[in-house]
């Protein structure tokens, strides 16, 4: 890993997001001050369409690890893979403490028991409004609101001045579980002089302001109001903790039992019952091995599943391939979740299962948005009052409307930076701008491997999917260089084999000319023979069936 | 093809749903009354995701097939591709004539020329309030509106009674091209008494009414006047030739050239042009090679891609791969449009790249549906009363949102049927009832392929896509059984094998050691070597990288 070259222009604060600002998820933003480098989050990203196989992408580190020595730690603002989920990985090779709230790092730390990485990293659990010095650098924790408990901005002092970064957040005046946004801390700091503010743009498109999610709890008292005779479903996310404790406060309302399906909704809820984050009355959380002990009209089961991931316990009580549960006539199912960008199908898919199988599906009032919509924007920038805007979390589209938003309220325009990941930011006492690029990018994970599939599998990957493989094979001895076996022709994804003998005898033969006419001619390079045999079979292949399978001819020599 | 058990209870009518009804799209309904058999639509659907390669799938016409000599014609509603795409691959089994209105007509024979099908396939124009005679059944057109012109709804006269198909519909009081809707029909056909309704269910969710076409054409006039300065291009569906039509309206208006991109686009509209379906001023259409010689301001371009399609115009203006024009900076891009079902993702990927070139992009008022909301399909069946309902184009939740419109109307509830693709109905004098099944299912095309991929072939795909191959090979001596060559292992879309030399290597080596153990032992049954290869193989690569690669091992005879 070669080192490398430094930027001489000390006493500069750089902002460095090394993920987040492509893609949706992967979120990780280095900040540099001298000799003191502090990473706010480390986000996974889920693989897009066309990353056949993978599993997840975590951010590419290079720039830190090139920089290890300045590294003094994580610094989380909440407990979403977006935010966390690259550590486990990322921490074996930037081993460097971990500052978080309560629950952040009680998820965290699920994590890092998974992964064995416990003993060997580094936690400190921080209370809002506390601070960490980290080498030039100093971090607070405000308290904000989010669809996860415990989740935090950071107001990040350096000698250069202070960046306030929201994190993911909403304004939330009535939260369900602990206080508000600390709307004076950020009026405070704004008071003090922020330099940058780092807000969260994805609802950034969205007019208004978000609903507080006490409004679902009142949502959920109707819809069990309405359907009292019926056991009720309600599929929500596993990682909303204050969704949980409505469901479950509505659910001792009405007198019924709850029971909690899906390992990550049941691991989080049984960390933020540990941790006192949700409050459970006695008698009513039962195993669901328990459930059939009580009526219908007394159940409810909140469920993981509700984007309609079709290895979830919904998707698996929908389709009889449950162990315990099946979802059927009579039964009422309610999605307490919006369908995320890109899973719109998967969705409709389960909830036409849902209803095939005479389910009352609902889908009414039962979610709000964790992220702030254009109003609450504004209440930060005016209370924060930054010199320069640096929007983050969200598509290109979702960044460039809280930039007109921060334009909306004086920010003059050369103070607002829409970056992409890599961009190196500098900030000096009089100006702001990009001064550099460093690496970065997705690794790809597939099962245990880190990085071992790149464009080049991928690519393979496609191809293979598109049209299949045809595997072209022959013996050649060794020193006349005769054909001693083959042609053989063995396909896999190209056509069913049983119906197409004559398609594939055909194609044998033609490569079988082909050969033994180089062959004859002296031809015997390998190198040759292949690309005789692929160019040859593939324009047989194309002719005859407008595809364009892989072509993989492989030589063994006797 | 055996021949079928005929049902011998004659003198009944029986509606068949081919397909369309298990997904959206494949639109085919068999009519059948004792030696007549009639098909309504027929359509094709795009593949799902799990259909790697597949270009296009149709339905299964093996009923028809088993009947041909039934079979009288293709009565065809309206010329989209889930109404007419299976035609070209269904009409050289099941040669019958097509019947449709002019434009519709138009659509299907570009696609037999296409298909070199035009000679023999016998075809008739039908115009709107003309029937035709089809064995025992007679049929009429009768005018509707939709988001492609020249739909009809069809009136199905059959010794059993009338049933009818309103196929895709909305009701639209001030259409751009034609006539309303003629709601005076449908009352007539009710006051003489219909069977069963056989209605559009695509917006059956939706409360109130669709707005008419032609309020796009005072948004468009708005945004036109709001972007006088710049280049402005629509994106639209390519059918669609009522938008088309109020996209130039107002281009002339406001003294701007027009030219229409993308290859489907062009067809329709010249057919359209050809027909009389679309009236454009002289002077105001130009080739996209003339462009160049007006200025920004009196440019529009029309074009295809506003479901993001990546080989679409939009998509390669946006990305700098078209030819002639590349949208940047200072471009106005309206998307008249809504994204469907499962390219959300991929239309937020082009806006994202418009509005990093600097492209304005709008996406307010420019569209509204070409299917009927639950007001529509209410008053269609208060003017009809049909005695049965047969909910019809939708998934199943749509089909359920009709069927509880249906009986908000006062419509018995066993005399709703929402039926699966297959399903006979069969009405008789007192009653309908499902009586049996016929096959069906989607046929996949890939290529010049039509069936030959199947569940074989998809799941090797599906296998591939997600892991890759290895591939073992390896010559046995023909007389002693002894190994002479391998085994090698070759690889594609499993890992990047320059970097994984050791783990390919040692790979081979344990395969090496399986087959030499065999070997040892007397074992040369190839079935057993090869089953030993693949166990031995796939154990070793799970503990490695907890990955499954597809396996292929391959033996030579020499």
């Amino acid at each position: 890993m070669k080192k490398e070259k430094e930027n001489k222009a000390a006493s500069k604060l750089k902002v460095i997001p090394l993920g987040g600002l492509e893609q949706i998820g992967m979120n990780i933003t280095a900040f540099e001050y001298e000799d003191s480098i502090i990473v706010v989050d480390c986000g996974l990203s889920f693989p897009a369409d066309d990353m056949l196989g993978i599993d997840l992408v975590i951010p590419d580190v290079t720039y830190l690890k090139n920089h290890i020595d300045k590294v003094k730690g994580f610094v989380i603002t909440h407990g979403h893979e977006d935010h966390i989920g690259a550590l486990p990985y990322v921490l074996r090779e930037v081993n460097v403490p971990i500052y978080a709230t309560r629950l952040t790092m009680g998820i965290i730390e699920n994590k890092l028991t998974e992964h064995n990485l416990m003993k060997g990293t580094k936690r400190k659990v921080v209370k809002f409004g506390q601070s960490i010095n980290l080498g030039d650098f100093r971090v607070e924790f405000i308290k904000t609101n989010h669809s996860i408990v415990d989740a935090a901005a950071l107001a990040i002092y350096s000698p250069a001045g202070i960046i306030v970064h929201t994190g993911d957040f909403k304004v939330d005046y009535t939260p369900v579980y602990g206080d508000a946004i600390d709307l004076q801390r950020f009026a405070e700091l704004g008071k003090k002089g922020v330099l940058a503010l780092m807000c969260d743009s994805t609802n950034a498109e969205r007019p208004g302001f978000t609903p507080s999610e006490k409004t679902v709890g009142k949502a959920f008292d109707m819809l069990f109001n309405e359907h009292k005779n019926t056991r009720i479903f309600v599929a929500t996310f596993a990682s909303n903790v204050d969704r949980v404790q409505q469901i479950i406060n509505t659910a001792y309302k009405f007198g019924r039992k709850v029971c909690v399906e899906g390992r990550s909704m049941v691991n989080i809820i049984e960390t933020a019952r540990n941790l006192g984050c949700i409050n459970i009355p006695e008698n009513t959380l039962v195993e669901i091995d328990q459930m059939k002990n009580y009526p219908d009209e007394q159940q409810v089961i909140i469920t993981t599943g509700s984007q309609g991931e079709s290895m979830d316990a919904l998707s698996r009580m929908a389709n009889n391939m449950h162990r315990k549960i099946t979802i059927g006539a009579g039964d009422t199912v309610i999605f307490s979740s919006h369908p995320i960008p890109g899973n719109e199908k998967a969705v409709t898919k389960i909830i036409n299962e849902l209803q095939r199988k005479g389910a009352d599906v609902v889908f009414q009032d039962t979610h709000v948005s964790g992220h702030a919509c254009q109003e609450e924007i504004k209440l930060i920038y005016t209370l924060t009052h930054p010199k320069y805007a640096l929007p983050v979390h969200g598509e290109y589209k979702h960044l460039m409307a809280q930039a007109k938003i921060a334009e909306s309220l004086g920010i003059e325009k050369d103070h607002i930076f829409i970056l992409s990941s890599g961009d190196v930011l500098e900030f000096d006492d009089t100006k702001a701008k990009v001064s550099g690029k460093v690496p970065t990018g997705g690794i790809l994970v597939d099962g245990l491997g880190v990085g071992d599939v790149g464009n080049v599998v991928l690519r393979d990957r496609q191809h293979l999917a598109e049209d299949g493989i045809m595997i072209v094979v022959m013996s050649l001895e060794k020193v006349s260089g005769e054909l001693v076996a083959g042609p053989d022709i063995v396909s896999r994804g190209f056509v069913y084999v049983r119906e197409s003998d004559e398609l594939i005898e055909e194609a044998r033969a033609t490569v079988d000319e082909a050969l033994q006419n180089c062959l004859d001619k002296g031809i015997t390079d390998w190198g040759k023979l292949k690309s005789v045999t692929k160019d040859v079979l593939s324009e047989y292949v194309w002719k005859k069936t407008k595809r364009r399978p892989m072509i993989l001819p492989i030589i063994m020599e006797v």
